[in-house]
């Protein structure tokens, strides 16, 4: 089996669940309770912090642990919106971003915010002019993507948190749910002021994510209620599911030069091969591109029908990403890049972890091959 | 050791803990991907709904999955709002219900949204007549706990929605947290639109919840994104947590009435024996009162106090709720329900869970005994 849908989803290390297991076991009290039980759950809380700000090079309280990423982005959008529309109601972001801020953003339309959505290059990536451009009077924030989830593009976060420097009262958000544990970003240097995390999206556990929020920046909660988290995230804590994010970030950190050496490697392999094959198409580019995502088209069949192809070799890829597969959509940033309606219809997307080998896309190419060459027949008789 | 801090949080079940583990380890495929390991948890989560649904006797796509109680509430609230504001901008609730839904409550004031926060008697109780009262032409929507989580008082849900039944526009939320498990409600007859659940106050793990949003009532999301979840929550399913919460719901409700007969017992000895005691009065009321809540106050002591002192026999209980217990807060229940601030400071809430016994209460009962007995001791020096 030769799971390669890991933007979709990762499989959680063993040590990453074993430590959940322990700490919901033993360690269940509620960290707002003032007994010993309760403090015991609290302490690892912020040892889970500390690890986590450090890992990014943060300050402790600049971490805020939520649901995941679709609640970190609407929090951080919404919140902003609801704490600082007195200074504005537009927004700047771009074609390309995943649902949980698009979705969000149509939501803010209706409350009367205007929303910029910046276009990309046929490269998939957004240009700092545009962002420049883009800018008025009113604009609030500006909430940009790191790793594009569907093509892999990395996007201009340094230079765009540049610009935004000499606009103090732009904030700027940056959806790190794909870059989180494998690309790095320095958010104080950049600077950025709310980047959003996913622990399943680093072999962590569904159901966990988290916030970086720039020290003094205030945010509206989403989520109202006993006041943890420091007010701006009430409910009571995922103690293990946390405990286990931290686990995760740190394994997924490890050893990450070389860990992402090694799997450009594979990528570079399987864009090589890959593009041999006739009528394949591969979209995601070679300059400012993410170690483990690959997208292509196979011109002439629908990205559904190939994907259940492959998988009958137990490899597992996917039709652009997870959330818009079941709707069979076109790949939203294929279309935003220019690529036509056609390719775009017909995109995989492998997306690897590092835990994959050479070995596994050695053979995903084979399946690959031997799949196209199986439809064609078929669509011959 | 000696849980009695159950309405803070339970202690998951063994066999949740596992079926978790297994659930993460062996079906971590994301719901929305297309191939096999996808439709794995799909089908998971699919069984879970189904599940859950037959235990509380609403139909599958009544239940959506949440975070928690917290997000719940927040979802109910604002989304209602959000959706139906064009019908008015009236919202009435009580005066006791969970920060959660109040300072959400407050939240929406900000954006014209009226409240009215309905009183409750001596015993914590609200009565119809008042909720007839507070009714407007504008008023879109009727939030009402259950069991209130700090004294433990049975709120007349049947009651109101007979009431609301007569008013087909004004839509009722029940936050049913506390009664998840213990107290079921008949949510299509009564009728009730929305009820809040979370996992961990019933033996589940933390970090998931459900709502029950009736057959055709709309709500416009506070989570926007992939549209998971009839479009009504997005966000990668916490899938693993959800199977694990059908299970909790499961055990939870088995042999139910003779736990809940046990239990009363249990509680009945405790308010027998603490009412014995100099100082001790007891706040919860006798008639309709949960079977797991008994709140009293030992007057002349600061309630932190008590419970650090109790907690040295390892016996763990809590000052009003977990989540306000940090801030030293007097109980905002019993000064709604007229108890002066001094008894009010000096309160402490013991909430069972099934697996508790009497042989504990009478632990505790001696545990209770000896701390007052030193404290008094202490400050007679
Ligand atoms: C770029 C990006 N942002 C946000 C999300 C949402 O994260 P989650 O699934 O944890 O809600 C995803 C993945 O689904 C993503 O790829
Ligand atoms: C009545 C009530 N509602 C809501 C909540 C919030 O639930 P959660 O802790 O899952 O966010 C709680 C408990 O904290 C509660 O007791």
């Amino acid at each position: 089996m030769i799971y390669f849908d890991n933007s979709a989803t990762t499989k959680p290390k063993k040590e990453v669940v074993d430590t959940f297991t322990k700490v919901a076991t033993e360690y269940y009290g509620n960290p707002s309770s003032i007994h010993s039980i309760g403090l015991q759950a609290e302490k690892l809380l912020m040892q889970s912090r500390k690890q986590i700000a450090t890992l990014l090079g943060v300050k402790d309280h600049e971490i805020i642990f939520t649901s995941g990423g679709t609640e970190g982005n609407n929090m951080v959008l919404k919140g902003v919106a609801s704490q600082f529309q007195g200074r504005g109601k537009h927004i700047i972001t771009s074609a390309i971003e995943h649902p949980s801020v698009s979705n969000a953003c149509e939501q803010l339309k209706r409350d009367g915010f205007e929303i910029t959505y910046l276009p990309v290059d046929k490269n998939g990536r957004i240009h700092v002019e545009d962002v420049k451009k883009a800018i008025r009077p009113d604009t609030i924030l500006v909430s940009v993507m790191h790793i594009n989830n569907e093509v892999g593009t990395i996007q201009p976060i340094e230079e765009i948190g540049k610009l935004l420097a000499n606009y103090p009262r732009i904030l700027f958000h940056v959806d790190h749910v794909q870059g989180a544990g494998k690309i790095p970003l320095a958010f104080h240097d950049i600077p950025i002021d709310f980047a959003t995390l996913s622990s399943h999206k680093f072999h962590g556990l569904k159901g966990t994510g988290a916030i970086y929020i720039r020290d003094g920046v205030k945010l509206d909660p989403l989520l109202a209620g006993g006041n943890q988290e420091r007010n701006i995230r009430s409910g009571t804590e995922n103690v293990a599911g946390i405990v286990a994010m931290a686990k995760a970030l740190r394994i997924s950190m490890e050893k990450l030069d070389e860990k992402v050496a090694n799997m450009q490697k594979i990528i570079a392999y399987l864009r090589n091969e890959l593009a041999l094959i006739d009528d394949v198409e591969i979209h995601t580019p070679i300059e400012y591109t993410a170690p483990h995502i690959l997208n292509f088209s196979v011109l002439g069949y629908k990205a559904e029908v190939l994907v259940h192809a492959i998988a009958n070799h137990e490899v597992y890829v996917s039709t652009t990403s997870a959330c818009s597969s079941k709707r069979n959509e076109p790949c939203k940033t294929l279309l935003a890049m220019g690529v036509d309606e056609e390719h775009a219809s017909s995109s995989i997307r492998i997306s690897l972890s590092f835990d994959n080998t050479m070995q596994e896309a050695k053979e995903a190419v084979e399946a690959i091959k031997t799949s196209i060459e199986k439809l064609k027949l078929a669509m011959r008789r």
